[in-house]
């Protein structure tokens, strides 16, 4: 292998084009798979026949992909195995009790011994040194399936989903037209979102920290409401990204939900809880009184009234009502839907390609 | 997608057509899948080849399976994950260690996340309102792998069987001859079974269950013996089905194992002591004393001599001596075979292909 | 299935052209997948195509196999997973949560039930009695993943790695040349071995009872330093082998590393602390000093100036230090990597085609 190995920590590593290429090639492939995942029913007088699709890339043929994940997943692991499947390879998931990352082993050893047998890893590990370990050891690329600091592959979820609903924050854009798309295999350009004004109320956690080094450099402003405390806000190895990237200049933080609200066309939360932070629940359900996402507090904030709601699940009712997350502002599913084909494509282009690079326009497969 | 989302709870949503439907396409997959599970050995002057096998259905062609599964299993798991491979998928074990439906997330949440990314569910919960709230809220078909009511797919592996073995029970059926069967791929037609007087000693569960709503209607007999005790007798719920079906007139339903075996064709049971209910033990087994399946109870009771023997495993001495359990009465090794046939045959008709309709010949894939 | 059922528990059960030829298939199959396994880069003008490339032996297509694992396991997990790929099936992988052999069934029943479902079981249990248990009752071949007495492919990932760096120990022997090799698939012969003299310092364990029955057959001489107690020595079952083998002519026991290593071309160790061994920890630890593998004692006991170093890992620093282990003397990754190729052959030659016969020369697939 000549080229130096490509690894994905956060999206903060990559450029706007890069971003954008690894949206558009995750519609693209969604658009290319979905009519492989109907059922075989009768359509008038025949099947639909698969005979005429196009399959996705197959980069991944006979190709493994470790799943390291020290922490319990459903929606990550779901969208990897899923996704590998349709790019023609397989996924090996290795859990805690499967394997503990340098606790039998040293990391360095472990990189090294399953980067000799797979072709990628897509790693969930606790703090977020020991991905990077994972990183410098591994003879394959290294994804980061979620750190203490970070979450790429969720915020790219989010934005494929905003392209794919632009048209809910501008009339100019088309609505799509669903009928039969399915079948025909015809791919709607994905649609440029106009500059939003993206709301995080909650604890700063690996989500948001992606949000903030990424949706500014999209063209969208960030208003953020964390209780004022240091560990509810971005540690300094996040925030030192963010100035470095320029963002800073387009983040609002402040403690005051209302505050951050104010004009929001999207609003976003996450749970206040995360695992491991079972002990501090009390503390926690007392220092984010007032942040719970409501009808109310986007109404007294001022919010756009048009305003959309994200989530990236599991969700406790704690930091959103039915109300909103039920509703018909809520994007929860197709963002969550949305994980798989966006971890399709980081699978596809880095696992199977090694080819993160900005292009103008991406070629088909 | 158009159609309704169909789903499988219990055969009591079958009619006797769909049923028979069914097993037929069990057999049909069975015959078909069986030459591409030889050893490739040599035979005379060259290999067997696979050049000229046909394949089995394909509908779950870059499709996936997740099994939630609650509870360990062997059989259902196994025979699903072997299923799925034949059908051209991939199943997702997803344990009670790598998500707990229902407690770090609603059911409700689960089922659409899980169905946004998955083309079928085959689940294995506790409370059989759990799998209900999950087909509930699926976009995806929801198959029953076992509930505290109904366990469906193990009823028809039983049939299966049955209809495999019909020769055993009619001296006018003719015995298979097995020479050379796999490499030729001729099908012999599934025989017809004749009706035949079924017993169930033990335990009213999830798998008598399914024989009373079943069994019936396919005009065979059934002779149940349970302790005097209403956990020991089918709950309300079930019974209602039963009545519902018109099942309960070719019922037999005694506390005295030596009735319910008279005139038996057949003799099944189950364990005693099911997941769960370990500190129950003591009491049960006093409560099942005498309901041993032995040679001598069937002798003393009546049953036709040529009696046969099914259980659907793992299994405890308690409940079968081993005289019975490895003698040549016993098909509890042809059943375990079946459910991975009978298995493979719901997840192509209700994920692959969302078509349980009852058909007059069920036609080539 | 005509033929009997081929299993295989230890090399003692092989002859010296067995093992030869696993090892040649092993390195046949490894440089027909290697190209596959490459990344998508494109070189020159265009990208690598992989229309040209030819398959690896496609006789698990269709097939699954059990992978029966009561003991956690990285490596031989990880190397029978994603073998099976290449080989078109896949594997089960059952862990000691997922199925107890031996406490919920029995393990004659297990075997049965699985075998029935599945094309092959690999089979990581406790005690060696246990997996003879299941070959007995198993319809499909049983391969040894590793029981208390053996580790059959452990050694033969060793013995592959032996004959890839032959010009190690040789000079005659020409270095490779890895230039192009991936893309090419042209097949460099695997090279002859010269008569090595090979030390094992550290606990009798499984690894090291194969290489007793094993490497004398094979032409080199075994030198093994145990501390003089029964528990650190091969066991009766393991000696009464080597003793009908005709190996215990070539191996020298001592209590003395010093001793052990004088002559050594190659030093072997292994962990002094297995699974489940972690009460003794600090009495081994007493036991086993002076028995660390290092520059110094090497150069002490007189080994050969370009002696190497292989380890089965995980590897802990009491028995070897970093020197060692990371310096260029040791191979212990290409070993491991060669646990994916070696299982490879195995599963083919086992599992696909059930043929282990020696041959004078092995065909093509």
């Amino acid at each position: 292998m000549a080229s130096k190995v490509p690894h994905l920590m956060t999206l903060a590593d990559l450029s706007p084009g890069q971003i954008q290429r690894i949206i558009a090639h995750s519609y693209h492939l969604k658009r290319t798979s979905l009519p492989w995942l109907q059922p075989q029913i009768r359509l008038g007088n025949g099947k639909i026949s698969t005979a005429k699709l196009r399959m996705p890339s197959q980069s991944l043929f006979n190709k493994s992909i470790a799943l390291l994940f020290n922490k319990r997943s459903t929606r990550t692991r779901v969208a990897a195995e899923t996704a590998a499947l349709l790019l023609g390879g397989q996924t090996l998931f290795l859990g805690k009790d499967d394997i503990q990352i340098g606790v039998n082993e040293t990391v360095r050893d472990s990189a090294r011994v399953i980067g000799g047998m797979c072709q990628g890893i897509f790693a969930r590990v606790g703090a977020h040194e020991e991905i990077e370990e994972l990183a410098r050891y591994s003879p394959v690329p290294v994804l980061n399936a979620l750190s203490s600091l970070w979450h790429p592959t969720q915020v790219l979820a989010d934005i494929l989903t905003l392209h794919e609903h632009a048209y809910l924050f501008d009339s100019s854009v088309p609505k799509p037209d669903d009928k039969n798309h399915l079948y025909t295999q015809r791919h709607r350009d994905l649609q440029p979102v106009r500059p939003l004004t993206i709301t995080y109320v909650g604890d700063s956690a690996n989500v948001l920290h992606d949000m903030l080094v990424a949706l500014p450099r999209l063209g969208h402003k960030v208003r953020v409401a964390c209780p004022e405390n240091d560990k509810y806000r971005p540690p300094q190895a996040v925030w030192d990204r963010v100035v470095e990237l320029g963002c800073d200049k387009d983040i609002l933080l402040t403690k005051d939900p209302r505050e951050a609200v104010h004009g929001a066309d999207l609003v976003v939360t996450d749970t206040w809880i995360s695992m491991g932070q079972e002990a501090e629940k009390e503390q926690r359900l007392k220092d984010f009184q007032g942040y719970q996402v409501t009808e109310q507090l986007c109404r007294e904030g001022g919010a756009n009234p048009d305003w959309k709601f994200m989530h990236c699940l599991p969700r406790k009712q704690q930091e959103v009502d039915d109300e909103v997350f039920y509703g018909p502002r809520s994007l929860v599913f197709q963002v969550s839907d949305n994980r798989k084909w966006t971890i399709m494509a980081m699978f596809d282009l880095l696992f199977g390609k090694w080819d993160l690079m900005d292009r103008e326009r991406e070629a088909t497969d």
